[in-house]
């Protein structure tokens, strides 16, 4: 392994286990493990589940519930723990003995309000019986494949996003399931979630390591105020983003930021110069904001990879491809021109009110076939490297034909392709209709230059270009 | 006035007409003339409507039909033309003979594709009979109080906007309606829209004229790619930017996004530099992205200025309040401290988890009580000028009464106030709430901190302040 300072943690008992015991489970609505237990009947978890609870009478919401976790007498993947930080020694000790492969601990009070005495205690726990834990502090995880969802968010308060390529690492809880409930509504699909609170055993590096090497994520995202062991982070990024996309918004880049990042995880931020360094250097996608970490998500999910700036704008409006033109520059990119054979090419299919330059501004009354035909030109021209589809729905000529057209040319996978549609209701449907179909789509060309050149910047890196 | 080169427009037989001529007006679905007929019909406008076709039979779609405007015998405020380029000169000198009392030429096929000659022809007859004239090129105007509505976009394809203080100017068609549609599915709501294409007769210096002195009009959007009448401009400026907020997004401020706009509606850039320094100089709200037109349109329609830079964070997300600071601290805003009595208030009424100080956290647990309590603390601080308000949904203590406790403080309107919700379905059913309440809600901490910013670097412009 690349992490060679402490030994590699095996997180798939945790990320998708087995079989699950909810230590602290209860029939009791508004309890934690309540929310735990009703959850995992919710999202349909394939595995076991074994409810614990001291004072457990035979049954808890259905399933066979135990006093404790010793009593289960199969095996368990992960003990997800939600009783009193108090207690939590104790119970940690039975999951030990238990042989419980994984812990999940989400009870809070322990270093984040000064018991460090008590986080230590649980830390030393999880080394004497070599036993993984996430937390305390924290969410835990969702696995979207084998549906395991640690999560005591109840699901009619935020949505869960399809299976997908996207591994999503948040050190903050809220950040965390605000944006994972955003994804929701967004066209690409998660892989694992993780909210990993305190990080008392497992950290960032760990969560580095595993998803690095997770066959089932594409693309990493990270939401950290600080990091606990930076050399070893450093170190394993010049692997992990060589393997894959690494997306990182850090909180507290700013002095007064840092301040409130002490104040919230105890992180101590170092200078915001230093970790922009870190990241250019090796090759992290730094988001600014947390729109930034969805623009850069979709785009690195489905399109593939290109070192060349240049970029093609095709647009059934005027405004938005001089605003795209303006977006491009603005980014670092480039609006070429086409090649002569293309040029001619497009000049005898289209309309004669249509001038053939870049931006391609096809007109309001375009339907798909100048939308398929701009795009297959645009395709074989060797002076364009990505393209930048405007689609306005509220033209007379754009229809679910056009939305299918960006969808079929975006499979072919021969350049990266993003789409721009701005509006409400009709607009919104058939952004769904690209975005289901692959196509990632962005509200403003703003917002699609900075993914394109986010995904530039890191193909550049990725093959060791200036 | 103070616009003195020229005589003043009055520009309200065409946004707010009492009767309305449709020349081209059409039973055919397809025809342009028919989807403003059609438009009228749904929209429900209140004054009388006219078909005109020269080809006209009885009716048109339910309305007297008339071969000629001379034949209505009815006073006419607005005729919306719709027939083609080469008859546009003989049915404009009919509408001047009518005594038309102003023009919409939706029709394009003039300056715009190199035929200067014929718009010379419609600019002359417009002199001659002084009767005022919007486009051609154009989509024209919509006002949401009297429901004069010219667009002929079907309303199946965009949406409509509900009636309030923004009004919204567009030299692009294509940015203007997508951009409409787009508002309709924010909380606020629009005085009018205008999109005036070629501006062969009425241009921006008119509409900047009539906004900044229309009662209904309580902030003015405009995109524009170029200026025809510079000096008038800003001119003008002067006076309008001290009555109410200007927010302007231009395109074409980058050399090749300058080079597109020339090639889009023939617009001679003028360097970025001279542009940005008019705006500063002249108090006028620049946006540089589409997101920023929204961001602060919504803030400077709801909330109070201020001159000071000094916002509290309030939060039910520990992540959010270090990003929010971030952004802060970006948008060159300050998070202050609580002075000591109101420090001594809160922690007597907060759980002793909760550290009073700002940014102020008041946990993932906390109701519409702690948000109240919060709300009045700050307001009553004299260390803080504007208020950032988190409402994070996905937390368990957030849900409606938290929305309705927001609402409830921002009515006072005491300080600018912004709310950040980031979600999906439960969240935007609760932003939703929030907005119809006059809150501005934004999706992010960088949002609304760009928003308060613009609202702060405006007030100051208009107090005379550095």
């Amino acid at each position: 392994m690349v992490n060679n300072k402490k030994p590699h943690i095996d997180l798939s008992p945790i990320m998708s286990p087995k079989s699950v015991a909810v230590v602290g489970a209860s029939a009791k609505p508004g309890k934690v493990g309540n929310a735990i237990m009703q959850n995992y009947i919710d999202v349909g978890f394939q595995g076991k589940l074994y409810p614990i609870n001291v004072n457990a009478a035979d049954k808890i919401m259905g399933f066979k519930a135990y006093k404790s976790i010793l009593d289960v007498k199969e095996p368990i993947d992960l003990a997800v723990i939600s009783v009193p930080a108090e207690i939590v020694p104790k119970v940690l000790e039975e999951c030990g003995k238990a042989k419980a492969r994984g812990v999940v601990l989400v009870t809070s009070g322990f270093a984040e309000v000064g018991r460090i005495d008590l986080q230590d205690r649980i830390v030393a726990i999880s080394k004497k019986y070599r036993m993984p834990l996430m937390g305390p502090n924290c969410l835990g995880v969702m696995d979207t494949r084998s549906r395991n969802d640690t999560l005591f968010l109840p699901t009619s308060k935020i949505d869960r996003p399809k299976i997908g390529g996207v591994s999503f690492v948040s050190q903050s809880g809220s950040v965390g399931s605000s944006l994972l409930d955003l994804i929701s509504g967004e066209g690409f699909g998660l892989a694992k979630f993780i909210s990993y609170g305190n990080a008392a055993v497992i950290d960032e590096v760990d969560l580095l390591d595993y998803l690095a090497h997770d066959k089932e994520t594409k693309v990493i995202v990270y939401y950290i105020e600080g990091v606990k062991r930076g050399k070893e982070f450093v170190e394993l990024a010049k692997t992990a983003t060589k393997l894959k996309p690494v997306v990182i918004l850090k909180g507290g880049m700013t002095p007064s930021g840092a301040s409130a990042a002490h104040s919230h995880t105890a992180s101590l931020a170092g200078s915001s110069q230093a970790y922009e360094a870190v990241f250019k250097q090796f090759g992290f996608v730094e988001a600014h904001t947390l729109e930034d970490l969805l623009y850069f998500a979709k785009i690195f999910d489905t399109q593939p990879l290109t070192p060349g700036n240049r970029v093609a704008i095709l647009t059934n409006g005027g405004g938005h491809g001089v605003l795209a033109t303006d977006a491009l520059y603005n980014n670092g990119l480039v609006s070429p021109q086409l090649n002569k054979e293309n040029q001619k090419a497009l000049r005898k299919i289209m309309p004669s009110i249509v001038n053939i330059r870049l931006p391609l501004d096809i007109g309001g009354d375009a339907g798909s076939d100048r939308f398929s035909a701009a795009l297959d030109a645009l395709s074989r021209d060797e002076n364009v490297d990505a393209i930048m589809a405007i689609t306005l729905f509220q033209t007379p000529g754009a229809d679910e034909s056009v939305a299918n057209a960006i969808v079929e040319h975006a499979a072919k996978k021969l350049k990266p392709l993003v789409a721009v549609s701005t509006g409400s209701t009709y607009t919104r449907s058939h952004v769904s209709l690209m975005e289901e179909g692959g196509v990632p789509v962005y509200d403003s060309p703003d917002a699609a230059a900075k993914a394109l050149a986010a995904l530039i910047s890191y193909t550049r890196y990725k093959q060791g270009m200036p």
